[in-house]
């Protein structure tokens, strides 16, 4: 029994609805999408829940399912993921933020929620920050990609379950957190506190000074939104045997990757964006098979799409995702098994996630015939209808690695 | 409403993957099947996951899914069904092991793992043996065929997370059991000192000393391995109301249709092999149904063709198999349910068992008409997506025999 290995390729948000745009197709349906469409009919096809039916999964929750981990037990909010993205060192139990750098007025009204999407500067504007103590809480904050930031709170008797500072809207006073259970009262007073005490640091900094005087709006406060308490998940190696890596351009989602010790790998071209360079993340995995026996890749452009509510880019995405994947499929090793899905659906007449399910087709060198073309409603001949939390069992399967229950 | 009676026909392992060999179809795919098609057209068809999707399950764990015993809770080895399958009476918390007579040499390294494979003497090898007391325990056991036992332990305080004493292996010196949790040391105490006891009895026995003289190998050790606890198995008549009988050739098989109270019945001409009589099985299904509500077939030679990873040989199996369903169909009174399926796949690709999903048909008189064909593609037509822990409630179903829930 040959053991295989994986590549788990994840279309972000591709599963769609009919589209009026579109002849009442899907963007899938409605693509040329040869490559994808072969392998189907080598595949046994379905359709996948990314929670369960019905439920809205966000991506960092459908990823960590997909992966084995109930995100019920393991997931409280976003940024505890963020951070891990932007390499911060996490512990567990540690409470984690995203963070926007913005700019407030005297009254802590939010002018502009990205401070001029600033660009230069972060770093210097946190080195007074970054290792602040408040009573006995360690803090430690890490610029992101502009505007962005994570902030992490470590100490004892720290919740998640506290109110963002953010108000999320510009014209709006900041919020003060406020704690949503009994626990989370410290955690309250010490991020407001954080927040007012960075502000004092931030109004005066010779950074935003110098903004100023360049007529850029000052990144003189953080707004933090997003608590989440750094769960321990179980190493991916050791739950699966697999040496996992990342084909991955968010940062949300190369987060959960590391959390999970999947190692992240930078492809040179891959943006996470429309404009990413698709053949390129295909080289970078047949050049990871070489050292990894699970690659997790992930094309986000086809949740833009349907964030954008765009159909027609949305299939344009779609068709360049089938090219890119043929090249993989032609470049295959005899021992890998292909999984192509996706992490939920982001239909384009909504124009967000949407709990409909996903289609999903796996391939082996052996693995039954039930496939005609990907897509939503082609994939209902074939045997698969599961949750994502089945997909590593599955996989196991596939590649010959599950142990038997019995004898 | 009519009740009805049932027989479920296991096709041990017959569910495959696409085969090279077979212009990548299933066995099932490639085989001429005009019986189990014509039945197919008459049944509710789909797939049946013997545990869950993925999960790689034993013929014992899913053998006990499909007749309603949730092998989660009842099974902790192989032990227990093994013994049961040899007619030794087995009382609820009994911890029991499979054993091999075996050659050792004086360093008790083996020499040979089934001790020239034995035929004659192990019941006088064992006089002096069963009914052994160690401490406060009562110790058993019984010879099967060739040089296969099995052993049970009846005493307080045993459990049965202990590991095997057998080596797997020719060469290696014979392993001392280790308590894998602190309940366990007395059972592996016990299981060490009767291996040793055992020993001293065998080694100087005059069977083996005759055996010697005419250059045989001496079966002068036990090797205990699958170690389990007889669970308490509510009977299947209780839990169902239908009077169970078993048309079953492997010991393991009958094993567990002894311990849930189904009665075995001996069908001179099946051996469990390639050569069993397929056409005597249901003839004494036939008979059976005169006295019994339930038949479980059990056919083990679709199995055997996957572990050896011989499609063709599969083939011919299968085509067998439809000659003597054809016949059973034929002869089948008006009141009387047919299930085909299979316990779990053993694809001729991989040689051992696998977690793919089985074929499954419920013909009844009066069931909907969904399939075609009886194979792992035609049935992806039929409504049937369940686990084998669903089937049960399902033949009550068809057998008119459902308890209501609500009015």
């Amino acid at each position: 029994m040959q053991k295989r290995k994986a590549v788990l390729i994840i279309l972000d948000g591709v599963g769609d609805r009919a589209n009026p745009q579109l002849d009442y197709k899907t963007p899938l349906q409605y693509a040329k999408t040869p490559n994808l469409d072969r392998i189907a009919k080598k595949s046994v096809v379905g359709l996948m829940d990314s929670i369960a039916p019905g439920i809205r999964a966000g991506s960092d929750t459908s990823h960590l399912n997909i992966l084995g981990y109930d995100p019920y037990k393991v997931y409280t909010g976003r940024g505890p993921f963020e951070a891990a993205g932007l390499d911060m060192d996490l512990e567990p139990g540690d409470i984690a933020f995203r963070c926007n750098f913005a700019t407030v007025d005297e009254n802590l009204v939010v002018v502009d929620r990205r401070a001029g999407r600033i660009k230069e500067g972060t770093e210097e504007l946190l080195k007074d920050i970054d290792g602040m103590v408040i009573e006995d809480v360690k803090i430690f904050v890490k610029p992101g990609v502009e505007h962005r930031a994570a902030l992490v709170l470590r100490g004892p008797g720290l919740s998640p379950e506290v109110s963002d500072v953010d108000p999320h809207d510009t014209g709006l006073k900041i919020h003060e957190s406020k704690p949503l259970s009994e626990e989370a009262e410290k955690t309250a007073r010490i991020l407001n506190e954080f927040v007012k005490r960075a502000h004092e640091i931030l109004k005066n900094h010779p950074v935003n000074k110098e903004r100023e005087k360049e007529g850029k709006k000052p990144a003189n406060i953080i707004l933090p939104r997003g608590a989440g308490m750094v769960p321990h998940l179980e190493k991916f190696e050791k739950k699966t045997g697999l040496k996992g890596a990342c084909v991955v351009g968010t940062p949300l989602i190369r987060g959960i990757c590391k959390l999970a010790g999947i190692t992240p790998i930078h492809v040179p071209g891959a943006t996470g964006g429309y404009d990413t360079d698709m053949i390129a993340k295909m080289d970078a995995v047949l050049e990871a098979l070489k050292n990894y026996d699970f690659i997790l890749v992930n094309i986000k452009a086809t949740d833009i799409a349907g964030h954008d509510m765009e159909p027609r880019k949305k299939v344009e995405v779609v068709e360049r995702i089938d090219e890119a994947i043929g090249h993989l499929y032609e470049n295959l090793p005899d021992d890998v098994i292909l999984i192509v899905t996706a992490d939920h659906s982001t239909p384009c007449t909504v124009g967000d996630h949407s709990g409909d399910p996903v289609p999903i087709m796996i391939y082996a060198p052996d693995s039954r015939r039930e496939g005609e073309e990907f897509n939503e409603i082609s994939v209902l001949r074939g045997s698969l209808r599961i949750r994502a939390s089945d997909l590593m069992n599955i996989v196991m399967n596939h590649t010959n690695r599950a142990e038997k229950f019995g004898a």
